[in-house]
């Protein structure tokens, strides 16, 4: 680092200051969901597009191309030179696109989504039909936009904003994989389940107050740390904020604390790898954020797919779930909460799909914003694609598109080439968790007896203290010996589901 | 405001953006005070920095300058022209200072709030001195530049900072008009309730949640818009947030609702303030923000002093008192909880202090604060003239400096010339609320019946809707006919205290 003067460090400065900003409107969103009064939308709204204007500026500033070239002559050392390397993708993600088009699709994607509420509470794709339109012109020309300016294919230069350095063409075979290997394990592990006795369910009401308290008694177990986070309550659960103060939320449903408690520790492990960030002096640089969508639901569905829903965990969970409500019974059994944590169905919503059908729901979309993209498939065929593919890939056809293509808010909220990143990240977390624990066996026994402290320090030393430094596929490559592969994910469900 | 083209459009948008980033700073104190984890506390530090610095760079632009000149050219209507000088007056205060003295001053105030806890906590006067010493340095030192920029004297450039336009001299002879009228009030006052029968006070324990729920109920009735706010705890309690989307704290003693209460409508006022603030166009310009600290406390005073500290409130606030926690008997009857809160001693504390003897509390502090600005008074000497003071203003002396000069942080966290706002605003709700009961014979009726609504419309008119265009003398004068005295302040002590 000793060259690492001039240029460089100018944009150290800058890209802290746009990190920081970023950390505002973190906890402006938190605060939106969670705490504003319903007054105060409009007034947070532009708070948040002044920032963003604000970030926008300071990122295109005249100056910052010739800041980046003279620094890439200043003869960095590994870490700056890789951070450099960041600052000229972000850099080229912002400067690509014309004010005007990022403006126009802006407002074009806030329309559609509000427009988006109403279509789905009445199952009226005629409705958003023409919004969706606008949204999707829009993302093909940014998306065609960018494509020319990164040297991209145009689904690649959309995919590339959510897991940068991803590309269809390493999707498309693991998908196919997927799509050949899951729907006949589907029937069988169906099959199974049906052959098992009935399932036994927690009877409510379980008070708000006492499943607040379970749920931070396993994020403490899972390691959150509570001088650093908060856990909250919000309609749409998420996690928020950054890696000195990280915020998860979570909805509750007194009739049932199941669903809350798995989406509790699920945001947990984001939680976790935004705790695990590295410290100064990368802290509030490109290289010392997170490293995408894939790794950062890599990390949540780790903690809960992986860790969470195994037999181990919910032996250790049991006896605090009927302490916290005073419970006892069948239902409250470790292996009747296992088999209900493992429950798999044909059903058509992706957010409450279990881990065997979710990567199908996923396959369609991604398949379906392919060919969006591509321009071989019109907007107004969407609802009869959707219903095509449901029915290819999970043998159930939606009665109506609220239950279908009107589901989920991303494409409406602009936000294509998004999809694929759940499934990426379940696959990650399988094959991360099975390298994990072959080489620190004190993982197992940890996580049986409720201490995360082998798992998350090897999660910190493996994936978190990297930001960004790597790729996805090379954190991955380094951590466990191989890139990314449906190996690891498979295996996991045969033996979970079918004992294999 | 056909003419306010050009320089002034370009300034409004400027200033635009300055109050909306003031509006996410004021979120982010919200969120530190009420929200945050421990943790947090570095990365909030730097975020509002750096809100701070963004600010400070945007108003001191160098073309700021000219653009001001070239507006004032422009022709301006009445608004518009009042909106510009406002502009210039920002301008003055953030440009007159060299920004490595803004910083060693804010940096040595940090240090000196952060020793002053512990010194405070010890009673250790000799620990702060060399601290207190250099933030009263570099303030003399601001406030002399200050004052060769502005054409004042040092200390009313200090006080301008807080309430904008007025001086030591428009202080002096009032201050000596109370400091002279109170004294033997207080003796009299003493005489009278030391006669009357022994108080019953309240027994509790008083949940926080029935508390929480009085004071929301309470403050609905005072006219608080819980769809543009909201009431929180912290330590401390205050008023952040905005017009849009204001935050009231405060903070619960299970053993005595009868504090808290009162705060929570003593910030209601400052709230009904913000929330009546003119709409666009003037939200976001300087004319559109709250007129100085007098101002802000005149508003808290009345709603708390003048309206609900009154006989005719606490009549209607008994039963709902005695309903939220479900307790009877004397101690819940109006007319005791009427004498428990005009009850009145010689106190050493300043917070803690009612509302006769609180101008005394507040006229030594500002005695003090002047002769140090001016050089008559060495900071070495701050405690013994301390209890001078009270022994000379209240006829007590503190038993140490933790209950004497140490108590307040103010001075240590480098807020000198803000202490007379306390008791300017005191007396202008005095003022406000003698008018309004005249000029609207509405107004007291409603109160007795828990329905602000008159009030709060006499407010909105004759206060809250003026912003900042008019001087507070000069709103005074509008409302009330005469500037600023202490007439209506003395009237009302007499009346409530003494029956006269």
């Amino acid at each position: 680092m000793s060259n690492a003067a001039g240029a460089y460090k100018a944009l150290e400065r800058r890209f802290h200051r746009l990190s920081v900003l970023g950390g505002v409107g973190g906890i402006l969103h938190w605060d939106q969901s969670v705490m504003m009064p319903d007054g105060g939308a409009e007034a947070r709204g532009e708070q948040l597009a002044t920032l963003s204007v604000l970030s926008h500026e300071l990122l295109t500033a005249p100056d910052m191309a010739d800041l980046l070239d003279a620094a890439g002559a200043e003869g960095l050392a590994d870490w700056p030179a890789a951070n450099l390397a960041l600052m000229r993708r972000q850099h080229a993600h912002a400067t690509a696109v014309p004010a005007d088009l990022v403006e126009a699709r802006s407002k074009a994607c806030s329309k559609c989504e509000m427009a988006w509420r109403t279509a789905r509470k009445n199952s009226d794709f005629a409705a958003i039909l023409p919004h969706l339109r606008e949204v999707v012109r829009l993302t093909r020309e940014m998306a065609e936009i960018k494509a020319a300016a990164l040297g991209l294919d145009p689904y690649d230069a959309l995919l590339d904003q959510y897991d940068p350095g991803n590309r269809a063409e390493r999707i498309d075979p693991v998908f196919d994989d997927l799509a050949t290997f899951l729907p006949p394990l589907l029937e069988a592990v169906l099959e199974r389940q049906a052959a098992e006795a009935p399932l036994v369910l927690p009877q409510g009401p379980f008070p708000v107050d006492s499943q607040a308290a379970l749920g931070r008694r396993l994020m403490a177990a899972a390691g959150f740390d509570f001088n650093r986070g908060r856990l909250d309550v919000s309609l749409h659960p998420f996690c928020g904020g950054g890696p000195d103060d990280i915020r998860i939320t979570t909805r509750y449903d007194e009739g049932d604390f199941t669903q809350s408690l798995m989406g509790v520790l699920h945001e947990t492990g984001h939680a976790l790898y935004e705790l695990g960030l590295p410290e100064a002096p990368w802290r509030h640089q490109p290289i010392g954020e997170a490293r995408g969508m894939t790794v950062h639901e890599s990390q949540s569905l780790l903690v809960e797919m992986q860790a969470c829903r195994s037999p181990a965990f919910l032996e250790f969970a049991a006896p605090l779930i009927r302490e916290a409500f005073g419970v006892s019974g069948p239902a409250y059994e470790a292996d009747m909460l296992r088999r209900l944590y493992t429950r798999v169905e044909r059903g058509f919503i992706r957010v409450d799909a279990d881990e065997v059908t979710y990567p199908l729901h996923v396959i369609l979309r991604y398949r379906l914003e392919r060919a969006i993209v591509a321009g071989d498939l019109d907007v107004a065929d969407l609802p009869g694609a959707w219903n095509d593919g449901m029915r290819d890939l999970l043998g159930v056809t939606p009665p109506d598109d609220r239950m279908g293509c009107l589901q989920d808010i991303h494409w409406y909220d602009g936000a294509i080439g998004y999809f694929p990143t759940y499934t990426l990240g379940a696959m990650m977390a399988a094959q991360l968790f099975a390298s994990a624990t072959e080489q620190q066996p004190d993982i197992l026994p940890g996580i049986a007896r409720g201490d995360f402290t082998p798992l998350v320090g090897w999660l910190r030393t493996n994936v978190h203290a990297h930001g960004s430094r790597y790729s996805a596929d090379e954190l991955l490559d380094r951590a466990t010996g191989a890139p990314l592969s449906t190996a690891a994910f498979k295996a996991h469900l045969q033996r979970r589901y079918l004992g294999a």
